[in-house]
């Protein structure tokens, strides 16, 4: 037997992110971990922060009988009430807990939105550069991805994003605080892509839902993250703790839906449904829990604003260009001008020639921007400082 | 806007034994726990065994640094490992770790599978009754369920199956010990199954591949579970720890894979991006580092066998018909003639009839077999006794 045809052409071009956490660990193995580069994946090695061990030991020792069975498929009711308290603050609306549906991650949570929203041959259009991810996420449920291109400070291209409108179009994606960019999406941007959804509704009769995806909400330097969910009634939020507490490894996270949107009943028991039948069923019953009483905490965003900086001066030092990042925790890189010349544009090949020095990045074609590369800083300061050299010899052999 | 056709058409028959659920909590709101008989859903009321709460303590007091983070997209190496080795041991095959993926439970295992194998078009049969999900679990990867019926005993009717494939038969799935028949295939008809399935191949050049649905492989009465793997090349297990621990919330399973499977590579790498890209990413990790270190723990199998002999009993003494369980926790009853004549195999109206007298079950309608019903025993054995005038009254009065 042979496995799908869809998959087998996936598995020759798969995510080169998570082929370069394969080739870090090897890396690692042969050069020792001190010494090896590794800026490669969004993988938090900020421990979560001491309030969560406090609970997750609270809750083991009382262990409390029928604590790991299921509950309803959207989660616990005690947890969808605390997290919209906190989404109400956050997102300036007014919604009680049946908005908010518990996902296995913000992964498990935008395919859960696309199964419930899509019909066959419908589009989701989204901004370029973008996590790669999302086109298996809407591809999996019969649903096409539409891309157009950014501002050149990566902002949302208004114009861009309604040419791509039209009657197929079931959503706009949106990404922010964004990776790989770190672009912040401001109230104003916001205000300005609700409108033309807006028109576009009126237009056509179809109101496109407009999605977020914002795992980095909490991670901002300096800056505010306007609130999303009110800037347009047909929006869905969907995040999750991978980030704001460490926990990509448990899985958590949740949507969360504008209070006026349409068919909210119909909406809501889709999106259960579909959490249902995709096989996540619900999420994880502890880490619900656990979460639903942390609704006040973070990890210390400060130690990655110090890492930030801490790169910035070494890409400075090195001569490479970036965009400054004002929230998650990537640097969006531009390939700089190679002396030998012919391959100044390819991200692939520098990202090649840094392994060389043990420098691991993504190439920028991974997010569909061909001639950038990303940097994740989720790794310790001292490593950020000891590449000062292996950055600045790479780039003079480049 | 919306959602899509295909979510609200289902909504509208969604799952009876979710909708069960949901009236049992209304039921038990109105007339006390105590006083109502709610054997709809497969929610184990037994608490996992000591050694699962020592490990849980052991973990959240150690609470080791990088524990909540990413790993390997199919799981960390040691705990399948550790899950290998229980394989080899259960299922009479020799493989090592890399023929494991760690998952979101069976049905994200599940998902995962037929995901990774079925092209548009494919074929998966199943044998009637089965688990109403498996139908959600094939569309959502464009695959259709072809579904044959059992011989009377509900054993699988080999021939039946035979007649089944053919050249878009992508997988046969089976489900042992059986919900909700209870039954147990045993290696006579596994290996018979096999035969079928290799003559198959060799004649069409397309060798299905077998898929065992097993989370109740540890849950049997007097009756070894033989081994699944060990009876054909191309077979591919599916379990989770939500009966045999009790962690049915907690979302974490595995798949396990023949050693001698066809393009193991292909395979293997297909499921580890599947499991990435529906957007489980990995099973939670805290829980695959506990059933890592629980691979000889269980509950209590001896307190489902008290329950299935006094519900027995309860269902002798209501005069109520049933196929006997060989393993899992359900009973699978014929619906009793109708003393008013009419509605002799109308399950559905005997649902209903059953719940003026506040006794909960699943119409066997919702697993493909009409004029059946469906008791979970996973509640305490005073329900099933104190049900006993109940089911009495209910049958004088059908």
């Amino acid at each position: 037997m042979a496995i799908a045809h869809a998959v087998k052409d996936a598995l020759a071009s798969s995510s080169m992110i998570r082929k370069m956490f394969e080739e870090g660990i090897q890396l690692r193995k042969q050069h020792g971990a001190d010494n090896v580069f590794d800026f490669s994946l969004g993988n938090p090695d900020i421990d979560p922060p001491p309030v969560f061990h406090e609970v997750f030991v609270k809750l083991a020792q009382e262990d409390e009988k029928g604590s790991h069975g299921y509950m309803q498929n959207a989660g616990y009711t005690h947890v969808r009430e605390a997290l919209a308290k906190k989404v109400c603050r956050e997102q300036n609306v007014n919604i009680d807990g049946s908005y908010i549906v518990m996902t296995v991650g913000a992964a498990g949570g935008l395919n859960t939105v696309f199964k419930t929203i899509c019909n066959p041959g419908d589009e989701i259009v989204v901004t370029r550069p973008y996590f790669m991810e999302y086109r298996a996420y809407t591809s999996n449920h019969g649903a096409k991805l539409v891309e157009v291109d950014a501002l050149e400070d990566f902002n949302l291209d208004i114009s861009a994003v309604g040419a791509a409108l039209n009657e197929k179009t079931a959503a706009v994606l949106i990404n922010s605080p964004n990776n790989p960019t770190g672009k912040i999406y401001s109230a104003g941007v916001l205000a300005k892509l609700s409108s033309l959804l807006t028109e576009h509704g009126k237009k056509t009769g179809r109101f496109p839902y407009l999605v977020s995806d914002e795992p980095y909400r909490e991670i901002a330097y300096n800056i505010d993250v306007p609130p999303f969910l009110s800037c347009y009634s047909e929006s869905i939020a969907v995040t999750s703790y991978s980030k704001s507490l460490s926990l990509p490894g448990e899985r958590i996270g949740f949507i969360a839906v504008n209070p006026a949107i349409s068919g909210k009943d119909d909406l809501l028991n889709g999106l259960i449904y579909a959490t249902r039948i995709l096989g996540f069923v619900n999420a994880p019953a502890l880490m619900q829990r656990i979460v639903g009483s942390l609704t006040e905490a973070r990890i210390d965003v400060s130690i990655y604003a110090r890492r930030r900086d801490a790169f910035m001066k070494v890409l400075n030092e090195a001569g490479i260009e970036y965009s400054t990042p004002e929230g998650a925790f990537y640097l969006f890189c531009k390939v700089p001008e190679s002396k030998k010349g012919g391959h100044e544009n390819d991200d692939k090949a520098f990202v090649e020639h840094l392994k060389k020095y043990l420098i691991l990045g993504v190439p920028g074609s991974g997010f569909g921007k061909a001639g950038w590369l990303r940097f994740a800083y989720c790794v310790d300061e001292k490593i950020i400082n000891a590449s000062q050299n292996a950055f600045k010899t790479a780039v003079e052999n480049w």
